[in-house]
């Protein structure tokens, strides 16, 4: 007999992405042998979480302000507008601490099996942010999926069309790559893209 | 750039066990991102068990109640105890279905890496239990490690000055094991502790 307190919090846990049943059994656990250093503190941090991060209105990113501190720093280049499927790609691509443009996060990729359709996505703020001038160039960061392509060229045909030159990110082989690990698609792009010596 | 509050959250996701950096990201991502139906009511749920789940005084179980549901239940078999090493291994036990006695989460086992003691395990509360008469039989349910095994024997010894009878659980190929991945260890004690046909 587990207390239903438990077994409901167990359950909700197993809903999080990549949480099967048994490690929700160990983190809901974990939390409750923990209480005082863990499971306190863990509500504290997530009730202020639940009441302060907004979603940026003009690039949908999370923050405590909206415009983000991202959008309202003018010391980042104007001009580069970086668009990503999710906040997580916003956050790799900050990490990397290589660009120093504006982003937008466009909430999805177009899909027919899931059923996102271009009114899902932050088109209306891309158009915006177009519209305001300024952007000389769009930087298409999304995933080298069929989906992610699809919804790359779509965006590049509405983004040429205000006069906006539009860049993808390079393919090929990943920085520490072994190529006999690597799929064909990839090695056939990566020797088509070769490049010369400098 | 990301929030502050939302790196703290993270990083605090990051100590469960199980749960790594990049895991610890997707859930709280996830939890923002459907903040009304995922993140507040788990907010809600997390300060219900704060508040509510205690550990049983008699056994060490976790409810909403000391003594807990089980200790409580007079339609329980009093004479049988089962010893079992965390609350985990209480409720796997309980979701068999198979053991209607009571029992006795001791909180560990003797290690002499991870410095755990007697004094560290519910022993207190096992003398009590065996003084209170009612108990004829004790199971030791504890992990079929070095450690479990040495506190099997520690308490097999305290348990029988009481003339209190002690058993094991078998050890032997798991139900739907196949051979040939089983570890020397298992096959040679399934091997000496086969039984005849009925």
């Amino acid at each position: 007999m587990i207390a239903p307190q438990i077994d409901a919090l167990m359950k909700m846990f197993a809903r999080l992405p990549g949480v099967g049943p048994r490690s929700a059994r160990r983190m809901v656990l974990n939390l409750i042998e923990h209480k005082q250093d863990r499971l306190d503190p863990l509500i504290d941090l997530m009730t202020h979480v639940s009441g302060e991060i907004v979603t940026c209105a003009v690039c949908g990113n999370l923050d405590v302000t909206s415009p983000c501190s991202i959008c309202q720093n003018t010391a980042r280049d104007q001009s580069k507008l970086c668009i990503v499927t999710q906040v997580s790609d916003l956050w790799a691509l900050e990490r990397t601490n290589a660009f120093r443009g504006r982003y937008l996060v466009l909430g999805g990729v177009l899909s027919a099996i899931d059923g996102v359709r271009p009114e899902d996505l932050r088109l209306a703020e891309l158009r915006q942010l177009l519209a305001s001038g300024g952007v000389t160039e769009v930087i298409l960061a999304l995933g080298a999926t069929v989906d992610g392509q699809t919804t790359a060229h779509y965006l590049s045909e509405i983004i040429q069309k205000s006069g906006v030159e539009v860049s993808f990110l390079a393919h090929g082989i990943p920085v520490g790559g072994e190529l006999d690990y690597l799929d064909d698609g990839t090695l056939i792009t990566a020797l088509r893209a070769r490049r010369k010596t400098d």
